[in-house]
């Protein structure tokens, strides 16, 4: 049965050692999203074409966040990156606009890279927050979640969506 | 009616001025969660007493987010933080525990700490995902939100929950 | 006569003492640039409205970066910023193009944004050239200099532009 | 003919994907220079032998930039850097004397350190203005640009200089 | 006879190349301390338990002081860490108490991890002052040294200790 | 009698509330020393005045090792620092020669800066181990210690030294 891998025999955290494991390719795919107003969301529409594009400085900031992922989380291993993208899509819901934000993570390396598409998407959906907060306080981030991983010994991972 | 303030008239980011702004004295608390199965409830519990805390590390974790905010999220006015604290709360739902994440952060300066309290917020859910995966990627972080501030010439808010 | 102050008296590097000055309203303005040829200027132009504008992500680097001044430039004090914009000017030069980047940085605070002038607009322009470099590695970035600084007990200082 | 390679197909940027390219030797041979007036030249100078070597100060400074550059340039890929090297030159041109900065990277990677020599010269140059600023603010950076580079399946570019 | 490599011919500091060694595993181990009144150790011991692990939070900021090692020294490469780990041991000195600090560091590359051991040594010690100071600030960090390293065409070192 | 103040009652780490404590200037003076063999002790002095200059690089560590102590140190405050400086100092022990280092750094804050202090002196020596370590892996860093402080409402403290 899995255990925690990330402690010591002392009951300390540690960064676990994987210079036994192979390098391969691994991409990871998270997902968060943001619920915001009718009139955050006009405003958010208008501003691409007229006047500031949020989520132009949201797709910069997630991307420049899976970079910083191995300094924000500590028991990650640092990585090199060979690729990060980020989209996103909205949809209606009643009174309110949920943007659904996708981030897609890919490396060579030994060990595999959902952290750092979570925190990507995470950062992105921050800083949405952070440009909208002026008219809207009550923006909600999230649910935040893995979607699909691959590469790895231990296999690919696809989470089960109703 | 409120607009966006991060940009400027050619519709470009911008770090807003806020050199008229008084210091005054700012508080924000945000809340995040983390969803995880039964399995691993009970390795976080027992790990706690006997094989190494998770929930230590990830505060650490989180209280170092909120030191970053302002170098992870674009537009965000670095800030002379005078107190950050996470508090966790556990709850039974059905077959899976809830964990609720609590952040609070203080200032005393001329814009708020909102986005340093969900900044840390986040930081801890990340941490805890990062710890646990190795027994369940499954688990859900968030939902994410600001639940009050306080200070500053915009008076306080405070989430309505019901 | 003026003499370096950034050195002690056994000539080794020191982040010179200013407890002793007074906090005031500070700003500065820089200028950088970046001479692209006639090609990458109809991309820019064109990927503005159709495919994916480079000037919205070198203004969020050249923002990020005026955070990172007391980081990357050793004697730098690490400082409150109070606001940052940076606006973009083309000027048609024969077959050329010049992109001139204009940088503008405030505080309240004991010691001049000179710096984080300078390096919000050097930032902006380095991630101009990484972003067209795949079309022309010769791009061309600079002068850069300081426009002109408020504020400070040794008054303002405004360039001379022939 | 070449376009942006660092934009999605909707038209938001992205960290391009460089897990299929190979990972060879490559090098990057950056320069910049900073135009100063005889009295800053002559202190710089003097400085050297016995108060304090400003240039040793932006050694230093550049090889740490270099270091940081995914960290400052958005959609630069974290690199392992093998070796890092500044050297400078002084030219006396009338009144005035122009600093030669040359810089040079080296990595064995999938992606090339343009940028990186880019930035270790950018930021070499910007620290030599913060050190000689109490003394002339009109100093001059630039312009910077790259000279050469080798490695890559692009192959090898060498500016062409009259 | 062996001479500083982080020089070059001119005398400034460089980042030595080392395109051309080989990436082998590599491992190091450091040791630091940090002496404290039997107060202090009491209160350690006794907040381990009841009321919160000075450890565990030194643990933490240990293992990412280890990561940031290249972003602090300045002529270290940038290396990817295949593991990280720290333990502790306390010894009673008369009225004193030493905790002995060990830091052990993994990577497959192409230079040592002396100085990640090392940093990661002397972080965890520093974190240690911090959270004791309220109650002593007397207390003394260190001697900090290299106990082993292994891997790298110059062999295998092992400190003697009496 | 004094406690810890980095936990909160639920014996988590928290960054303490200092937003009660009023601004008042505060300085900190830091001890650390590395002890060398005659060689090396040769090769820094002549290196000094012909191929390279050791403790000129140490001192610029020392001090962007000081502005990243909030980074580095999980429950420090950031501060923004008035100046940094450090000395050294020879002393000939027998075969060995020790290398005194003394950080000071001044702050006009609700904080002390101890730590800052502590980090410079700390990174200092770190780096004058890499840099000589291709000579001599057996350089001992420390003790490291606080000698004096001064500012804020529990007032001044000062090392006995025997």
């Amino acid at each position: 049965m899995s255990e925690f891998t990330h402690f010591n025999e002392s009951g300390k955290a540690r960064m676990v050692d994987i210079s036994e494991k192979t390098e391969t390719a691994r991409t990871a795919h998270a997902a968060s999203s943001v619920i915001v107003s009718r009139d955050v969301y006009e405003k958010m529409a208008e501003g691409k074409v007229k006047k500031g594009d949020v989520l132009s400085v949201a797709q910069v900031a997630g991307i420049m966040g899976a970079k910083k992922t191995a300094d924000i989380i500590p028991m990650c291993h640092p990585l090199s990156l060979s690729g990060v993208d980020l989209s996103f899509r909205w949809e209606e819901r009643g009174e309110e606009y949920e943007l659904h934000i996708a981030a897609f993570v890919k490396t060579k390396g030994s060990t595999g890279v959902e952290m750092e598409a979570l925190t990507a998407a995470s950062v992105c959906a921050l800083t949405i927050y952070d440009m909208c907060k002026a008219i809207d306080k009550g923006i909600v981030i999230g649910p935040t979640y893995l979607v699909e991983k691959t590469g790895g010994k231990n296999g690919d991972y696809r989470r089960n969506q109703a």
